[in-house]
């Protein structure tokens, strides 16, 4: 059996672990051989691929990124279709795709799925914001690297009496917020799931600021203050009615600054969440979610995916892991607010 | 209520976030006070306590070891015992107690709950294997450690087109060594629970060198090499009948040398991999466990311990936590082993 | 013999190594006590001050920030000034100041000098920008953490196919940009130093890219670029005359992706860089650099700080280490220069 | 110019930057062509080589061991000398060589080019034991390695009320020790240079014991006890007279806890000191002597190897650079001493 590997959407510590994985299996056990499509569903649609034989995995698990490329192109764009993927499939005598990716991929690879195409799935998000696993590779690397940030932070604002702020990633859910704040001994933690107000969060800094402690506000970069506080809220406004420059956390601080008056200074952590050495709780759920996808495969899973459920790899319907964000739910969130102020 | 905490048994990461927790918990929600025990059920049973406010407690989830110091005493030896430390806790007004610790602490905690005393317990083994909890806090910085150090001896054992042999800790699981060697992308990983053969190993080390990798054997403390290959085995005793020098990893690297010419290195990592900082992963669960522990007092929850299963966090009778290891299944060795070689 | 001690300026990685080297050789050695001015000059100006014991050093050489907090305060305002410290000094019994501090810090000392007070230097600056020293104590550090985020920014723009743009810090001197930049491999290194111009660094990015890399931009955050791309540099600006948001980075990322069609993202690392745990070479440094302090108290050594000049540690006058930056030198920059594009 | 380039000894962090250096600066700007040869003096007298282009050193700047391989063949033995040497590098067209090793490479190297070979030298010793340079590269890596360790010990320590002995690198110079020493705070550092007696390491450890602290020992590999005691060494000695198995290091644990009573335990860090990724400062200086050995090849400076003064690379001849070790000066050892205890 041949078959074809994507990795998809934005970068992930652990994808090589995967693709390794997927390939020693494949190769060494249930008798298959592999091609990578490069960057994503375009290698696809544009039938730009690689041969991967277990001599080009070699050494990979500890690497960031993706040998293969990624893209964020969508499969039934342009020249795309099932039609023409099933086409070029036939023409490189590919019988069937592992797609790893996130809930873009997954859902086009249901889409195409449904249509006949023999796919099956590895979640990929670093948000961890996926239903149907407990967790996914790359967000346990995140939360490191952002732990080890605020850990650096925090000897600064002690230093000069100062409040921190640190945004991180989660555009929709909270969990790397919820993580590493936990993890850094975070004074507040603002995430999406929560619309926390400005005067709930100048009480927290200014609690903290009271028992000696300088402040750590941990916020996700899709956090949206309450209403409570439009006043206040106002303030980050561009006067001239123009999106508003800068993440959340650049507007928070002086914000908070005006509230409390305790100098506040905000660094985004940005792109360094995302690359570089996966950690080593990474790198084995990776490599034993790419091995589950190679025996998927060989069980014919299609609209499948592979799955951590407490310590076990499972397999779950597309259907199941769509449709719903895993957002952080109230009882964790409570959990943790008993660390703040 | 006025609760008394104890850590007893080996350093373990994650140690003080876990009495961070307990005692943030405690203060703030649950109208509880807290002292330590220094040294582990010795302070218990001589009576030497601190008080434990949230002022102690600071800043401290991030620091390795104890700040209540650790010993391996039994609290029924010498002065020990029910009796005695009731008549303790009642002069100190001491309600209860939350004893974090391994087995043998845990079993101790039993036997004075059946003797009528109020104790709860947190499960603490850095080798993770306890049977109640799917991960024990300090397991995963120290697979990180342990997979950090590998990273630095591959590179060597390239450099040198050297064999290099990795001890970790695990004297009875092969836990630390099944993830740091699935991490660090291992060629034979040899654990307690599987009598590997001499021969086996060396055909392993064999076969990755004659695919042009410099072979990384990794070897839990406690592994036995199989009866099969005795004439090899022996080689490692000691001439004059005294118990052998040295770990298990220096005692392979000649054996390993000798059957299959490749020079042969080893590399005990020791100490180093339980203590300083602990990973995020081991402060967000140590946190949680602690603030769980806390609800167990206030739950009454005598005899039973906090544990982990999937993403929550649960409550356990002593019982059903003793008597059985959590050792690695063969499913689980099976699918690292398709790695080897 | 009673010495206060103070540090002064921005947060940097050694700055307790430095006060621990002080203090243990001042009690240990020399015969002197010590007591620390917190928040800098404030703490001089307003006789702020608390007993520094052996017992209050011990475990600080680790530790990021400054146990005695810092400050931007000038002596000279407010109710500053020689008499108002000298009279403070006299009423708490101190002999003689040890100042850790910048330019700032140390032209302020100078003028305190000449006014007959009693002050020995230690110079401070995360940029390493004195020309009277080989290496300042924090720059290791700030060139460490920035190249181990430029590691993980590699991996995410081979993933993509992006030119990365890093900027570290600099205001005035490029030194951090230039050693993370070799270090990490970069493509261009953009300084104060020089006026690079905008189809330079295009030029750069378009050949790195040509050779199938994902450019890698490291930028000194004073760096301006070159007056002959006026036309792209204006992009940069504001639309409405105000001051341009955002760093340098920021700014240069659509400039970049603009000339040259390759997708370009930013990442700003910003406070990161100067706190938390100091490099081992930082805290060797920090802590000879401390202990010859206090030598220079006991040789009366006023208006002179102690300085590295190669292995050694010597002493220099004030007047030698101001009024001259220490800027990246020609020859340094087309060294590094050779590995651009 | 066709060069030949050679990495010889054990492995050291910043090999492949050095061969980055050359090839980058050579190729591109000295008109220069490089072939590797592979294992040291080995590929040289086997000709055993590969070509060395800039697409060949891509991305290795930050790699452990070394491309090219290494071994510790001395080019005077079996089919080797100057003869068979030159007639090698005659049919492969090898103008000239660039060896990068210690001290037996550069001995090795002079003799060749006494024997009118044209070679140049990069000096290589993770112990940084060559007088003629201030420091080596790798030495920062395995310093920094080593006091991570420390750190990570010291907690263990503190746990267990334990003394913990750290050993190092070290067979004939001290400096490891002392850096990694003096940065973790270490109560006693033990080095070949100085021949401490036991009992002066006894109550380093009981006075640092008696102030409340766990006593931390670093001992280099090749450190001897003091004659003074005779009777204490003696039981490191072994009962048969064979050579004592174990390091120092192991050797000294029982003996302190003998003399003390203090419970001790010891670490030998061994080969991650010399693996894995280099730290920025081992990957700038490794750079920038690698881009002058490219230099001089040019300036024809055959005998000479390239050497850090200060922040300058200058060249020295190979007599200047042999024959002396530099050892831990008295006065770096008593600066360190006043830590002790």
């Amino acid at each position: 059996m041949r078959i074809g590997i994507l990795t998809s959407g934005g970068d992930c510590p652990g994808l090589n672990a995967v693709i390794r994985g997927v390939v020693l299996k494949g190769t060494e056990i249930n008798n298959q051989e592999f091609v990578g499509f490069k960057g994503g569903w375009r290698g696809v649609v544009k039938s730009d691929l690689i041969e991967l034989g277990r001599s080009n995995v070699r050494g990979i698990s500890k690497e960031g990124g993706t040998i293969l490329g990624t893209s964020r192109t969508n499969p039934f764009e342009g020249d795309g279709g099932p039609e023409r993927i099933l086409e070029n499939m036939k023409r490189e005598g590919i019988d069937a795709i592992i797609a790893i990716g996130g809930e873009g991929t997954l859902a086009a690879a249901k889409r195409l799925t449904d249509a006949g195409l023999k796919i099956t799935g590895v979640p990929k998000t670093i948000d961890n914001d996926l239903d149907a696993t407990d967790y996914t590779f790359g967000f346990d690397t995140a939360v490191q690297i952002a732990t080890d940030a605020m850990d650096r932070l925090r000897t600064t604002g002690d230093a000069h009496s100062r409040c921190m702020v640190a945004e991180v990633m989660g555009r929709h859910v909270g969990w790397i917020a919820l993580h590493s704040g936990m993890a850094a001994g975070a004074h507040a933690i603002l995430i999406p799931e929560q619309k926390t107000t400005m005067s709930q969060i100048a009480e927290w800094v200014e609690s903290a600021n009271a028992r000696g402690r300088s402040p750590l506000v941990v916020v996700a970069e899709g956090f949206v203050p309450g209403e409570a506080d439009d006043a206040h809220s106002e303030r980050g406004l561009d006067a001239f009615g123009r999106p508003r420059l800068g993440g959340i956390g650049e507007r928070l601080a002086p914000m908070i600054e005006d509230m409390t008056g305790i100098e506040t200074r905000a660094t985004t952590l940005g792109h360094i969440q995302r690359g570089g050495v996966p950690s080593a709780y990474d790198r084995v759920l990776a490599t034993r979610l790419g091995m589950a996808a190679s025996d998927s495969v060989l069980e014919e899973r299609w609209g499948q995916m592979v799955a951590l459920r407490g310590t076990d790899i499972v397999h779950v319907g597309f259907e199941e892991a769509l449709g719903r964000l895993k957002t952080v739910p109230q009882s964790r969130y409570d959990e943790a607010a008993l660390l703040f102020g």
